[in-house]
């Protein structure tokens, strides 16, 4: 199971987004993802989250740690999805 | 004489801006005024023109050092005012 590790970072246009790219890619090892418009982080890595934080902050932009955003959980909505669509429209036949 | 050192920084919005001003104050020694508009960062400091290059590099944004930005231009810059003035009215009786 792949661990995605949820960010907030206070990014307000796409410099904001380009500089938290370039620090990520800097550090390496990392694969993210940005919400720009949720300035939300997402990153997949083997590296503590203390050092993940401690990169997002070198940008001098205020950053938390929001918590694990599992990969498995795309799984679980879609499994949900599907649930309530046979709900909708009755089972299999 | 006072030298401060001109930067190029690529701030595009008051986030951009604000992240400057917090890994300068980080930095500490220093004292600085930032050109939004003109994306250029103006540094008073002891410190060498490599550290605060380095500083601004941090944030992820595109940073070039300029070059020294002299105090005394300043006042170079309001001679030639009044000298100008004293032309357009006449000297002082």
């Amino acid at each position: 199971m792949t661990t995605k590790h949820e960010f907030f970072v206070d990014m307000t246009c796409e410099g904001c987004s380009g500089a938290v790219t370039r620090v990520l890619n800097k550090l390496g090892g990392v694969q993210f993802e940005i919400d720009l418009p949720n300035k939300k982080v997402f990153i997949e890595s083997d590296k503590d989250t203390d050092v993940l934080l401690e990169t997002l902050k070198k940008t001098g932009k205020a950053a938390n740690y929001i918590g694990p955003n599992d990969l498995k959980d795309d799984h679980e909505e879609k499994r949900l999805t599907t649930v309530l669509l046979s709900c909708l429209h009755g089972p299999l036949e």
